[in-house]
């Protein structure tokens, strides 16, 4: 297994798990493997890959892909025809973060549901399965699912039960499981338990894994024989990918077992955190490897001067996104435990100069 | 004004407005309308319709088209480019039944908001106005509103606001005004006055005020400039249109009067329902022609024997969308005062049957 | 049968059989026409205009639709997947007048092929239908035919041997016979003889026809069936249809027979035309109601000067499209055989001012 | 300068030159590479073979896209509105290839026409280009060019002149340059003297230049922003794309001179099977990398045997396309100069075998 301890990069940077380098073994692999060309099938380390992949989530096959959003994208295309409705969390990412790609790409109608603590409503759900289909209704073509999600791990149970309803409509389910390792260490289940309640599953390299590039899409033989046509029709259709997804088995053979640690680190900070009296830690969210805080008192919430602040410190922050001030900080295998000090002491460091300023203008 | 009592169908029909029929002086209009191609802009009738109907709305511009719903599709294509999110209530026509074509014809993603009676929450359309363009975030291309919703009024207050918040994000309003004016005759405003507060609107001829076929988009000059190359596209460039023109004009004339007196019917038809006591009314949806009850009771609810038992006393209805029990009765220029008992009357009849069944079950 | 000599204009109107009006027994049929909400399937002029067309052209269904640019549309959507490609006459109609609807509206790729007179060539089609599809190959979804095709009448013979290509690499044939019974006219062949090579068509109840607005789709029980939910799609489920389907009917029943009525003073039109020495007349292209002639000398070709003499004259006509010379006259019913005479005779006069002109420049 | 002598390949695979691995220093290079979130902006490998590509075509500005298939239809979105055109030669890439995502993607029709040694007729482009813009007419949105084209380098000349139509009618026009430096080395000019010709270019770092993965666009500056956004959608916006840029800035300084190497070993080949009698070798469509050859006699023309029989003697080569039975031969940087000899050396074996059994036969 990989030392935490030997990793570096140049900052403290917590805006995301997408930072993520590769490990030395992930360099090395890369170097080694042996390579083809993919679109004649000949790169036997994409095939090694994806046939690890499958197996890893129980599913018959599995495709590699340049990045998430086009995994989800091809199976939401594989899935559905066009004129089709899929059921989908508001603030899920293929809904807020896939520039409309179900409507642009697939000519799929999004018909998006609030969550609460990460959730859609089974009841609205089920009401939002369309039954009695006049001329003008548009069809369920898809429910789809997202975990982990926004740092919190959705319970089996739930999945379980949206399985049901996927099954009783005859609707197929689809996961963007692009953190699902994420979830599966936060509910300490194996990935194949997850992956027998979905239909499709789309699950990131990169990101905690720490892989450069790629994700991997996972389903029967027919969806992913569709879908690799799909992937030509995007633009994912590769060449010498083995160079690549060298780095994504090492990902998968020794990057899993270390995102327990990367919650650990998270749940360090979130403690630490807490013990501020100005700040607020959202600990219903912090069930993997982000930690929600804001502050309590708006006028500390000069989010551009509190960025700058830190970049002086060599920690890159994301700015929240409005209309919440709610930060997400983001541990992953390139922050060390004691790097959560430096964190905690810089935010104290901004509260004391702010407070000084709130009370200069008074 | 014509004479309701004059007006007949073989049945009751309160299914809905839609299977309303020309009046006499709408065929008489459609006998001697002059025509012309309208293809090469040489249909008088329908230039004059179209001027018509912009100069009632408030607006430089409008467009016949066969229905609303290509009147709506239109104008989402004509406002969004692909790519981009359209706010809309989740139970709104243009998100419910229009066979998911904004995602098929535009290439735009609905973004759907729970409604509560029929109005979307402020604060909800705002935190879903897209603010920071990220390349991944879709742009809010467009904030759809309907009125009537479903029976209901929605108040110029609340269509104020919404247009304030487009002004602030420089999005587009839309408004699916089918029936318009059913909603400008329940809040005593002028279609002018309701009109002021979107870019574009969709109303419709037929529905209430009983022409044959079409309805007509209005907006700016340009906007229904592109409009009309979109209608083609859509293929509802039609040639000697005039003759169902002329109905239109008919219908925007004299007919938009005689709504008051169907609602007058639905109160009178909703007060007598709420007088059975096995029935519940949703008195809060019953702002215009629309009357919206259930039986209190479940063993009562076997619909389909329902609707039997009403046909054969020569009256139609819809059965309710599942998952509610909440039938739908629509007034229209078609049902007479007196026709109000008749329907009363059968409702009780099967009250009575069942009544006895559900007895003898015990 | 209808009374040529009944008929009146304004104006000597050749630049299209689209501006043809309606009929004395249209009108009549029309404002005593059963009618009803076909949305619900219950307007009865309708279903009976549905089931003469199918039975017309010997298929099992029929669907009214308001434009044959919808026919055409909706047929290409429902007999292929998005990411199919056409084969089609590169100046069919589909191709050059539906403002690209098989791309934006079905996703369908257009494959154009050159023509020669009207036809594409057999080996060229197939040639161009895929045969080994790779993942990232197009496959073929439909062979597009037109049908008359600019004046012409394309052989059945012909026609034949595409459905004989159809059949070989199981291709879907589509016609679209916006002038098929022109075409049928002129090959002294019933429409069901024309209709026996395809599996859908497209015909127009206006152009020669007369009817307002309006054509009809054909093809299996289970395609009209895909296409009516399609139609609605487009926004073209409209509501009392059956006010203009009335006229439709006489279409059918009357008009077809007129037509070769029509053939026949086009073809006086073209003789009378080449005995003008300045005139060139393209007689291969002569074979249904449209003559293509063209000013022999490029200095006559001030288009615009002639159209307004022309005008002058009560004579309205088209330019041709660049960058040919050709015009297109074109004969329907509402053009007498005398006035063929004040055709030929404006154009002799615009000849003549033209040649003083010209001899003057010199 | 990388020495070809050291290259090695288990097989000879004239396949494509798809099948090209990257070179020693291409890993060296991809194995140092600083890198960081290209979402974020922060690659610096990539930054700098961007800047690099755009100055080696003469543009504003480049982005690295995964694939050319990616590259060509982002292109298409970003210069096309929906329910435009393009003017495409019916055999080039992007019509032939990119399985129909022209139509899907964009939403923008191929106007295809025919090539006659990889051209369009530039009469031909003009005609088609739309000039007289009806409600019902698709607008040219671009002309597309492939250069080379299927072995064939289009002149500097003819390019020219299609710019000059291209800004006569406003057009903008696009390169497919996949393979554009094995265009530029045969008609010895510069990558700017080509790019400057067309609006925007997309070329191949993997094929001949033998880096595994990657293509670069290049544009203006509005065009490559906007450009971003769509290979967001797409679902190209990979993470740590330094380690693959590396490879390409290396294909970029290193591999551009060696094509007239692959272009003189091509001769060579050409030279030796035209000396075959039973062989027919197009050297009209010699002028790049690749070799196109046919056996005179139909009765030699069993192909899968042939392919059989060179496979035994480790030769991979890939079938014609029907209905031609032109086979393609592609020269690489993983082809020696002696393996010339051994591939003519194969094929005359086979030859042998065949002429036995078809004498046998009679």
């Amino acid at each position: 297994m990989i030392n935490r301890e030997e990793t570096k990069m140049k900052s403290i940077d917590v805006r995301s798990d997408t930072v993520t380098h590769p490990t030395k073994r992930m360099y090395e692999a890369m170097f080694n493997a042996q390579i083809g060309d993919d679109v004649y099938y000949e790169d036997d380390t994409v095939n090694k890959l994806e046939k690890m992949a499958a197996e890893l989530v129980g599913m018959e096959a599995a495709l590699f892909v340049p990045t998430g959003t086009m995994g989800n994208q091809i199976l939401v295309m594989a899935h559905c025809q066009r004129g089709q409705e899929i059921i989908i969390g508001i603030d899920h990412h293929v809904a807020e973060d896939e520039v409309a790609g179900c409507a642009v790409l697939a000519g799929v109608q999004t018909r998006t549901l609030p969550t609460k603590d990460g959730y859609m409503d089974l009841q609205d759900i089920e009401n939002s399965i369309r039954k009695d289909i006049y001329d003008w209704i548009p069809e369920t073509g898809l429910i789809c699912l997202e975990n982990s999600m926004q740092g919190r791990a959705l319970s089996l149970e739930y999945m379980a039960k949206v399985r049901e309803l996927g099954n009783k409509y005859k609707i197929p389910v689809h996961l963007d499981g692009a953190r699902m390792f994420n979830a599966c260490t936060a509910l300490k289940c194996s990935p194949r338990e997850m992956g027998q309640y979905v239909d499709s599953l789309n699950f990131c390299l990169s990101k905690g894994l720490c892989a450069p590039i790629g994700s991997m899409i996972c389903g029967s033989k027919k969806l992913i024989q569709k879908a690799r046509r799909l992937r030509k029709l995007l633009g994912g259709g590769m060449r010498q990918v083995g160079i690549i997804a060298a780095a994504g088995i090492i990902a998968i053979q020794e990057m899993i077992p270390q995102l327990e640690d990367d919650h650990r680190i998270a749940r360090i900070l979130a403690e630490e955190l807490s013990l501020i009296p100005e700040v607020d830690v959202k600990f219903e969210a912090l069930s993997t490897n982000m930690v929600f805080w804001q502050f309590r008192d708006q006028k500390m919430r000069n989010l551009v001067n509190f960025q700058q602040c830190l970049a002086k410190k060599n920690i890159k922050i994301n700015l929240p996104w409005e209309p919440k001030y709610w930060f997400r900080f983001v541990i992953h295998h390139y922050i060390r435990e004691e790097q959560v000090q430096q964190i905690v002491d810089a935010i104290k460091s901004y509260i004391a100069q702010s407070e000084d300023r709130i009370q200069a203008s008074l």
